[in-house]
């Protein structure tokens, strides 16, 4: 296991911003007075791509040597970390070869196409996801970019607090949703070496609590294709975010579908952004614990805007 | 008639300051290939109450001298005005009374009564809106605060302008949503006052063009309650906006339903933000008229962001 150092981060940082957008942070005078607490959210919904996963995977991309990025790259994805890996591969003119779950969005399928991506189609468990991607490695010999269990990819995911920190000063705390990990280590990377004073924690689906159960058993816990509207957090830790998870993350806390899909709307609807379900988890799990964060300076990472417009979150009950 | 001037407009920039938000101007290289045009969208749906309107309606409520002010404050309006002057009422402590259409979008009638105001509900022709108003002005003495054939309320919108050429630089050209003409009133003053080389252009639905018709004709014509999902836009032209509409606005340039709701969704899909379909007009009508502005810096005000999220544009097909 290597892990990424704070100077990976910072070398990550410099090789992805002509590639990234430095997103802004918003505040919303009605979400702090729900909350009784200061907001300040990061709006990776904005970024290249529509989700944080640019970052990682523009580090990935762009860092490796010439002779091995001709052979292109490939990964799984639920979605996000797909089309941003197709974004990445096209800026760079490399292949990239994406293996997604029949049942993923609509809308990131087409968005890994639009990139001029490869799309392999396979069953949504997760077994059979790694699986396929081991057929599409050994018939290309692209480089595997992991969604998160990758130290270029978490160095990169790390640039989104550095800059939250910058923007925002000073933060009492600091929430990202957890599914694999890869933003919340990224987040513990970034934040222990540069505001160490920050508490981090992360948020899940009450559904797809593989992490929050991890965390009290003090081991992995994985479990198999769980199902939640929060479709980018389904998947299970692995050993590299585990590390940072397991010693820099303060609690993870969750919450139900219903305060989801309630929170994604009251984020549409006030702050007149789009965010997918996976962002509103912090949201929700912030206004659900208002005794953590009242009278608090609370850094909250909007993940991505991903969402197939056809299909409401609010219109499925 | 009283003329707002460039100084009214500085005046009203310092008195309203406290209460609004300097929206951000976002931009987006997708929007910008498709246009062949450099686009600075001015971002008015982040403004305090959702739109532009918080800007005129502040300006009109924090200028009152004490006296006039506690009667209150009184308006008709079709929904963003409504519960922009009920904010302004509730920050300095004075009633609002609103008159409004009972086919009105629900989420804004619900926000004025969440600032307190009073809702008086009317049939939706505009010379019922008229009249309603009349017996509430008589009842309690309340100023009208009319919402845009106003002197203040020019001045209060053109901050707007101000900003926007201040955030994006020299512009060849700016456009906006015309329904009663006071945002497009406010840009033709600021921007006549300090960025007279842009060209200032409207845009407006196909059914509701009353204002396109006007410039053709030379003379106000108005249409009683036309029908459009941008329902910001069916007020016509008053003596005031037609003043600086006839004099400073290039073309009015207008687009069928169908490319309004196009266009709303291309903005929610891609740029990640919740905008009207009122402020999509002016989106519509760059796409289509490419050949106008190609090539081109271009303002585009998106002027709301209220919407109800449980009856999409798209869906109401």
């Amino acid at each position: 296991m290597r892990l990424p150092s704070h100077e990976d981060v910072l070398s990550a940082h410099e090789r992805i911003a002509p590639h990234i957008h430095r997103t802004p942070v918003l505040t919303s005078t009605y979400l702090n007075g729900l909350a009784g607490a200061e907001l300040f959210f990061k709006c990776e919904n904005f970024q290249k791509g529509g989700a944080f996963k640019t970052r990682g995977a523009c580090n990935a991309v762009f860092g490796l040597p010439d002779g091995r990025a001709e052979k292109g790259v490939a990964t799984h994805s639920s979605g996000n970390h797909a089309l941003s890996l197709a974004y990445a591969a096209a800026r760079r003119g490399i292949p990239c070869h994406v293996v997604m779950p029949r049942g993923a969005v609509r809308a990131k399928k087409e968005a890994v196409l639009g990139y001029g991506g490869r799309v392999v189609e396979c069953d949504p468990s997760y077994a059979s996801r790694e699986a396929a991607l081991d057929r599409v490695r050994k018939e290309t010999g692209a480089d595997l970019v992991h969604p998160y269990d990758d130290p270029r990819v978490i160095a990169g995911q790390a640039t989104c607090s550095r800059e939250l920190i910058d923007q925002a000063g000073n933060l009492d705390a600091a929430i990202a949703p957890i599914g694999g990990g890869g933003m919340v280590s990224g987040t513990c990377l970034a934040l222990s070496g540069e505001a160490p004073g920050t508490t981090i924690y992360a948020a899940e689906p009450e559904q797809a609590d593989d992490a929050a159960r991890s965390l009290r058993a003090g081991r992995i816990i994985a479990d198999d294709a769980p199902e939640t509207v929060a479709d980018g957090l389904r998947a299970p830790l692995k050993e590299l975010t585990w590390h940072f998870v397991s010693r820099h993350v303060a609690d993870i806390l969750t919450v139900s579908e219903r305060e989801i899909v309630d929170a994604t709307r009251l984020v549409w609807e006030r702050m007149k952004i789009v965010i997918e379900p996976s962002s509103a988890v912090p949201v929700a799990a912030i206004l659900k614990n208002t005794d953590i964060f009242a009278g608090r300076r609370v850094g909250v990472i909007l993940t991505g805007g991903n969402v197939d417009l056809g299909g409401l979150p609010w219109a499925r009950r």
